[in-house]
């Protein structure tokens, strides 16, 4: 069995460094965030706020996403509740299949959004989306299919 | 619709502070990690470690939890990749109704568990153990169940 001491090892030197990769074509950075998709924005927030006692936003209507949001501060990165907004949703069909919301996707950054689009394409990952898009934090962003991510719709920003 | 100014000027303030809540019975922390349930672990960590250039832990079997585990490091928080071990894992459930993995919890810190796993009760939410259990990292955690939360399994570290 792996010692727990080094698991500890692990996690302490982890924590005190950026990881860099020196042979990497890009660096992977930060968690953004994690992305949880509800039926009832109002439902979802009392959640965090009044039973967990976190940092909510307002509600922040993003139409040219598709979804109003709601940021959960939880210092070292944020949750972000996403409910549908328009008729063509990124996250209707999700909610269809999941009736009750869940989570929808995690959101990594990276230090070249372009060149991590282009080397995980020719590492055999489908990409969504043909080039990056403006994602709702200003910045370029792409998703990865989740058959080729364990089952996990992975999206990667600009650092 | 909400001014984009103003959800840069939240984010901007909530990461420079951490929040406190002065009313609430207990604070809520950080995220401490993203859990993923895999039913390939080599796969998933191959994923996050060649393909993502993410740091990655070696296997770290913990037969007291059912589950062998990866860390993979991103700087201020970390996912966790679980693989069922045993023939009791608390995942295996998890993974005959999502063959390919998926995202199966997130993990925050709270500054006292005890006093978190009351208050959510008396709030209304179903806590899956009738006391707080010492969980992979050495520290007491609970579940909350995620019919209560959204679709989503929360575990509560301590912090």
């Amino acid at each position: 069995m792996f010692p727990r001491q080094s698991l500890h090892r692990f996690l302490q030197v982890s924590q005190r460094r950026s990881f860099v990769n020196a042979t990497a074509l890009f660096q992977l950075g930060i968690l953004n965030h994690v992305a949880i998709a509800t039926p009832n924005l109002e439902k979802a927030t009392a959640f965090y706020r009044d039973i967990l006692n976190g940092e909510c936003s307002e509600q922040i209507p993003l139409p040219e996403h598709g979804v109003t949001t709601v940021f959960v501060n939880l210092g070292n990165t944020k949750i972000e509740l996403l409910h549908p907004l328009g008729d063509k949703s990124p996250i209707a069909g999700f909610l269809a299949k999941n009736k009750e919301g869940g989570m929808h996707h995690v959101c990594i950054e990276v230090d070249n959004v372009y060149t991590a689009m282009a080397d995980v394409k020719a590492k055999g990952v489908r990409v969504l989306d043909k080039e990056p898009k403006i994602g709702a934090h200003g910045k370029p962003v792409v998703f990865l299919h989740p058959k080729d991510c364990g089952g996990v719709l992975v999206e990667l920003e600009q650092r």
